[in-house]
């Protein structure tokens, strides 16, 4: 319990995506006792109660934080954090609510609907005024895979089950849902990538799923596969994804994240003709997160429990 | 029970669709006594005990077919046939299967995606490798409403719904969707359209239904409206739709259906820069109905009663 102010140290890398000042105001409201503080402006570190950050921790951030009480990470994910330096016993909590897995669910379902249904095709038809019915791939004989069936995969493949795709998840612990197929761990991997016309990744990254999307994993997959990445950059490797779709092993991709971002105007990728680029926008907004991180920090001040903590042993 | 043959009349004015000499192929497999005529080359009409027909029937095409057993209409809606000069006793029925609704859930909600999730600003951002996150409009403060709360727009409202968004339903009975507002008939129609982002139009076409979406309605939406029409094209005014979208009280359609099909190429909707076009494919595979049809003209063989009757009364 506390008595006097909660200092807040906010990281805000994602200034576009994350407004800090907004935050802080809007914290405040909800719990009066709060005192910000924007980095790189720390102050004295030994105050800090409770850091904020929205993407990463450089080593060596989170020495002489000795009164920490929480880390509260406002992406889906904390690869940021270097988890083997990360201050003992201090509770690290992701905020992931409802509305932003369904962003990023609905981003899942659109590209692989603007794929199937020729989106892009039908645009450039109506710009010639020529009506052209064009077939999509049957429901019945579409497979789909998503890598990672947590809160976003296991929801977009119960959706494309529910739909009439034959739909499969692949992670780290056996899934049961319903009329999907689960493939665990890497022995499974192939099993889950061949015969599949759609391989969405959704996966977290830790060290087991750094870089698994490679030359490999694309010869496994059947010839036409078209990917969709809403993991993370590292999880692809760009080089040998490009290879795959000019050999034609992949039909297209669509990615929304990448190893280094925002993506450099020297890549291949912004005008490669199977690649569509979204700029990280599959989960965007972040406000329903505000209320979330007050309860954490409301949690904080009260001494209770908290709620959303990330395994560190896992890695999400 | 039939012991002889049984006289299929087929009438196919939807070739790129529907390819009669596969269908008859296939049907002849499944229930060998059917034997295939082709309009207009009908024969004797007396002889004929089944109708297969994927458009309309003009008026009297029925004349004559004294032995009728079933009528199969292989489209989602049956407005082609004049139900007033239907004849008595004949049963008309519809084909529908859960593959061919999914098909067009998947066209609306891809629809309404592309508009949300900026699909055709992102391609234009792609090409000046320009990395510009655009914010779409918040789940929680997006409201939508389907038009038609049959199979296909019942299943379209519980989807949106459990993806966030606030949803409502107008149809002609009230429907028990939880977490979906049912508004009824037309005295309710304004209320339904009025505060919603986006308007689905799933009905079906009668003459309660005809030219329901005019400058009237329009009127009634809320400013920046986004419409989706896979109803059929007489459910929309087209001269008032275009009129709409140039005042901006809406901010676009997507349309599937048109008054004429395919849409003419002087039609002013080719251009319309707020106007997405595709042609009649929100369904496009009818296979599945092979079965479905094979299942209906084997019942007739028998005797036996038919499934998916249309009532006649109501038109759908």
């Amino acid at each position: 319990m506390f008595g006097g102010p909660i200092t807040v140290l906010m990281v805000n890398e994602y200034p576009d995506y994350i407004d800090a000042r907004v935050w802080a105001a809007e914290l405040k409201t909800r719990v009066p006792q709060l005192e910000f503080r924007l980095w790189p402006d720390a102050g004295n570190k030994r105050d800090i109660d409770i850091v904020l950050i929205d993407k990463g921790a450089s080593p060596g951030f989170f020495d002489a934080m000795t009164g920490l009480s929480a880390v509260v990470y406002l992406g889906a994910g904390v690869e940021g954090i270097d988890l083997q330096s990360f201050p003992k016993g201090v509770p690290l909590i992701r905020l992931a609510t409802r509305e932003q897995a369904s962003e990023v669910v609905q981003y899942i379902v659109l590209r692989v609907l603007c794929q199937q249904r020729h989106v892009a095709d039908y645009m450039s038809l109506q710009a010639r005024k020529s009506w052209t019915p064009l077939a999509p791939r049957k429901i019945s004989e579409t497979k789909i895979v998503v890598l990672g069936a947590g809160r976003i995969g296991g929801w977009a493949a119960k959706l494309f089950a529910d739909l009439g795709y034959d739909t499969a998840v692949w992670s780290r612990h056996r899934k049961t849902l319903p009329g999907i197929h689960s493939y665990i761990g890497r022995a499974q991997l192939a099993d889950a990538l061949t015969s599949r016309d759609y391989v969405i990744c959704s996966l977290p990254l830790t060290g087991d799923t750094r870089g698994i999307l490679n030359a490999s994993a694309f010869g496994e997959m059947k010839r036409g596969a078209y990917l969709v990445n809403v993991g993370r950059g590292a999880h692809v490797n760009e080089a040998d994804l490009i290879r795959a779709l000019d050999e034609g092993q992949l039909s297209g991709a669509c990615l929304d994240v990448f190893e280094r971002e925002p993506l450099e105007a020297s890549s291949p990728l912004w005008t490669h003709p199977k690649v569509t680029i979204t700029p990280h926008v599959a989960s965007f907004w972040m406000d329903s997160g505000i209320d979330q991180a007050a309860d954490l920090c409301g949690q904080v001040a009260r001494g209770e429990p908290l709620s959303n903590k990330i395994d560190l042993e896992r890695g999400y």
